[in-house]
């Protein structure tokens, strides 16, 4: 297949780049992140181990062999996997194009090159791609808008190509994405059908494919895929809703974030992408209403997003149960790909601040040490210890164990295409001339051991963040003139100091903390945002966690598991004693605990007494509480993020005195 | 059809009568409820209005139609409604057969005739009877036992029968019954299919028709659908679970009720069925067992149970959301049947005690007023409130308005069915000879105004129950001999007095309360269970409901509605003064609140904050709670019945004294 493209491999190798944009992620061959580190180390493991076990799998449930079937146009009589497999098979060639662009590997080269050329074996003259409808023994093309998965597939297929053309140039894929989203236009265009896919992604990949290739026409479709939605036109299948699809209401009018988390949080980053694009203020201001509302109402304190089970749902506001969160990991992933184009739109600290939350404490606690077994959902509180599955394949999203597998497996290839692409989120450069500057600012957001090219500035960072806070900026290279080095003071930073070159050492207040100077070889910048561990108390309208408090260190949510407890005592017998402040320890942090035996109550007595309960209580004790991303990584657990407040306040009241 | 069967109404016209118990209930037509009172009340407008409120629907949805396509013979191109619909009918006709045993009525015997006739003409020769599979253009017979329903269908066909045979005697119904048990058995007999149904029906169905009509095949066959559960036969559909279908664990084996609610409970119910026929003591205990377990860590303030909307399911222990409480109303009436064999085997007050409660704060709940509309789902806490179903579908079980009927529309007939038999549970003669007294004991356990002839003893009740908790039993007929009328005395019921004929008032205890003399016509003993409202505080296990109190009125929750509150007060803002007693007003009460203004917060900042909230207050104010049972019967409206408790103390420490 010839490609007629002059594209080539782009300096801004990175997910998001808006053309219009002052602002710009740094491309992931430019931030080297030292595999000690706490994602280095990740990205490492991501590369060595989580993208061919993805790749074994898909092979091995037969998701690949359809896209053979198909290419070999053969009746399809029984399909393996669910309508949208083949955004598996995308999502890790996302993943191992990022992987590609980061480092050489003739071996991934070659199997990315091989997998590649299964796909475009399957693909029809007039573009079309997919494996569940429109081939012989299947149903026709686009019969399923709402269920079938056919455009939201071929979206994670223009992501491919975005990573693809980005940092190797033209290619196949490339080219048959070209055709994919030719295809779509022509189908789906003003002229064509009046539809919308069921499960948002088309939109975010039309649009950043069109960027990357330079195709006006395919951010127009993508505009015509946002502005059609919210209108009803999907038909609602049994038992289901319009909100699940987001198509209750037009993105322009909505409040807040509802429905499939996922579904809402894809869109939003594709509408943020149009908006962005057309210079849309209004769009823009309605999402970021959203991002606020949502942020404000319906997010848990790890960042996760979803409250319910059903539908992979969000919640109503102020609904975040504990023991149900769905805070799906692939949730994670939407709402850092929403927060980070936000940032780029407006440069606020406020969506770095929600992205590293969310990376350290939903998408770092899926997989496991090894890389290859996963969280999908991410509850802050586990009742009973998980099973172990015995073939690899966890059929529901629950169960407190992470797995190698599952029957709707979205979320393992989630990961790794962020991890491989995880540089772009480290640093950015601004362009905007805002504040006190009107030159480039390099802003360094995500604080990781590593090396950052940013610009015209070149800076070595050395930190065991978020074992500690200390971090530690060598400028290797920078610009003769004056120049700005932004760095994020997170929100939870209270006590953080700043030390510029040849300077006393000064508090910084959370935000965006400038240093402007003419730089040269060897200066160093220090910033220590002092993680020492802290009490986090819930908004009293979140009744799940009323009376209750969390601890976190650094960005890291802490937790307590069954693990760490004495004797027979069980998660759910512990309080704590707030009047103690929690102490660092190893990465996580100890607490005064009172360990109570519950009361003896009547058998087959309803759980609820005409006085408050009186239990027993021991005597105070020491407890360790770990990060919640690493929690079940010693075996199955019983566990808690929020933990009841011993001293006999609840948050409502804790300072009246009583 | 002819019928070769001998049965005539059985005196013991009940849903429930083991032959080898020494406890059965009152006969339908043996307690006439006043109209005027609470249950007399429902039981009229049940029969005026909700039965042909049902026969409407289903017939106008097709779901009658099925059943004449099958006996027609004609191909079925597009089926109208669920796999279960016809279930619909028979619980419909189960409904209309007590409803006729209780009260003559030429029009329903009619419509009763006419729907048994079209189902009659739709039953194979060998007695299969389904419309949704084993005919032209279905499924073959028994192709999906795990979802097809089949023999769920006609547990609930067996149940009509049951209800019919009792109250009218043999007819075209109970024949098309014998047909279809005669059917089960030979195609799921010992040596036949070793299958079992995905929904528990069957079961109970089969037992309780084989005690009607003299048939122990048909025990047995429910027997040997009780024992092949839980042993994983079951085909698990994708990302669902054995546990839904409680085909994870024998039932001789569970702990506790788990996985769908309805079907654990309409299994419960059948396996203490064929427990008590078999004389099987072990499995009764694991029954008994299961109720405690469940009753203690898995069941709602209002006796609701299942935790959650996935799976409309039990949660873990002391997984109580308020807000995502599912409740179903169909497991409030399996509740009932489970509990009230209990009590048919045990004779313990606890047993009636829970049904008490899952009347009046379930089952009571779901029909409007004028019987037309209904809850499906029954959540202890709205936030957003419900919107009116324009086309009078509730497509999903949610929403916080009584709907017409549902997708999936179980409970309105199931509804129907509790109160046309609702005597049945009001009293029993108890002739084990327990306790002090060898001779039939009337066991008088439901407080309604009316008349009950339970056994030789007839009485008559004036009561304002539960508006008032005065009880006035007048003796009309009673055995010349001494005997023994047994009162309940609810478990919240701590300051309940008791007069005697001609003796002194005394208090009593929870629990049963005999009066024993030699009665005479005119005798009149008094039961005064005084209602004055009360706080309730949970379990401290129970994190959704940490630091809140509800407030409970006789056997009534109570609950708070944004209908009742000042201004612009939302739902939310209240607390409870708990150092003030609730007082009694109209049929709730009031309680002394204080109204707050939330926070101010961060726009876009996370609900979590580093100190504990203080919150302004206004000053207290008096506040109506209403019973729950009528919770948006005034319209939409947002609710609760866990309130925050105003103290500063949460349900842990309020005796610390800090």
């Amino acid at each position: 297949m010839a490609s007629s493209s002059t594209a080539t491999p782009s300096s801004a190798a990175v997910p998001v780049a808006p053309e219009n944009s002052a602002r710009r992620g740094t491309a992931v061959a430019d931030v080297r992140l030292s595999p000690n580190g706490f994602w280095g180390r990740r990205q490492e493991v991501n590369g060595a181990a989580t993208l061919a076990h993805c790749l074994d799998w898909i092979e091995r449930l037969g998701w690949l062999e359809n896209i053979d079937r198909v290419a070999r146009g053969e009746v399809t009589v029984e399909r393996a996997g669910w309508q949208f497999s083949d955004s598996e098979i995308y999502k890790l060639l996302e993943a191992m194009a990022w992987e590609l662009g980061r480092r050489d590997d003739a071996e991934l080269e070659a199997t990315f090159a091989s997998v590649v050329a299964r796909v475009a074996a399957a693909q029809d003259d007039d573009g079309y791609l997919g494996t569940a409808f429109g081939h012989p023994g299947l149903p026709p093309r686009y019969s399923d808008l709402a269920m079938g998965h056919e455009l939201y597939n071929m979206g994670h297929l223009l992501q491919a190509a975005v990573a693809r053309v980005r940092t190797a140039g033209d290619d196949l894929l490339v080219e048959v994405a070209r055709r994919a989203a030719d295809h779509i236009c022509r189908e789906f265009g003003g002229d064509g059908r009046d539809g919308i896919c069921g499960h948002p992604e088309i939109e975010v990949g039309l649009a950043e494919f069109g960027r990357a290739v330079g195709e006006p026409r395919y951010l127009a479709q993508a505009r015509l895929f946002v502005d059609r939605r919210g209108h009803g036109s999907l038909p609602v299948p049994p038992l289901q809703s319009a909100e699940y699809f987001q198509d209750d209401t037009p993105v322009i009018d909505a409040e807040a974030l509802r429905g499939h988390a996922v579904r809402a949080l894809y869109l939003s980053a594709g509408a943020v992408d149009v908006a962005v694009h057309d210079g849309d203020v209004a769009l823009l201001d309605a999402l970021r209403g959203q991002w606020d509302h949502t942020v404000e109402r319906r997010t848990y304190l790890t960042g996760g997003m979803g409250s319910r089970h059903q539908d992979e749902g969000f919640g109503d506001d102020f609904e975040l149960p504990t023991d149900r969160a769905y805070c799906e990991t692939c949730a994670g992933v939407a709402s850092v790909m929403f927060s980070w184009r936000l940032y780029l739109a407006t440069g606020e600290v406020r969506y770095a601040d929600l992205i590293e939350r969310t990376l350290f404490n939903v998408i770092a606690t899926s997989p496991a040490a090894d890389g290859r077994s996963f969280f999908y959902a991410n509850p802050l509180h586990q009742r009973e210890a998980g099973a172990v599955p015995t073939d690899g394949v966890n059929a529901r999203a629950e169960g407190g164990t992470r797995a190698p597998w599952f029957e709707v497996s979205c979320c393992p290839t989630n990961v790794a295409r962020t991890f491989a692409s995880l540089p772009a989120y480290v640093a950015a450069v601004d362009s905007s001339g805002d504040g006190s500057t009107d030159g480039d600012v390099a802003v360094l957001m995500q604080y990781a051991d590593g090396r950052a090219v940013i610009g015209d500035v070149v800076l070595d960072v050395q930190t065991r963040y978020p074992d500690d806070g200390l971090i530690r900026i060598t400028v290797l290279e920078a610009p003769d003139a004056e120049s700005t080095l932004r760095l994020r003071v997170p929100a939870w930073a209270s006590d953080a100091v700043l030390t510029e070159p040849g300077a006393e050492s000064h508090p910084v207040a959370p935000g965006w903390a400038d240093v402007r100077r003419a730089f040269v070889s060897g200066d160093v910048v220090t910033l220590d945002l002092r993680l020492a561990p802290r009490f986090t108390f819930p908004d009293p309208r979140i009744d799940a966690v009323r009376g209750t408090v969390a601890v976190e260190r650094g960005p890291l949510v802490l937790c307590l598991e069954s693990t760490d407890l004495p004797g027979d005592a069980t998660i759910d017998d512990v309080s704590v004693d707030t009047t103690s402040a929690p102490i660092a320890s190893g990465d996580g942090a100890s607490v005064t605990a009172i360990v109570a035996d519950p009361d003896e109550r009547t058998p087959g007595a309803l759980p609820f007494t005409s006085a408050p309960a009186t239990p027993l209580r021991a005597g105070a004790t020491e407890l360790a509480l770990v990060p919640y991303h690493r929690w079940a990584e010693r075996g199955p657990s019983t566990m808690r993020v929020f933990i009841p407040t011993a001293d006999g306040t609840d948050s409502t009241a804790a300072t009246d005195g009583r």
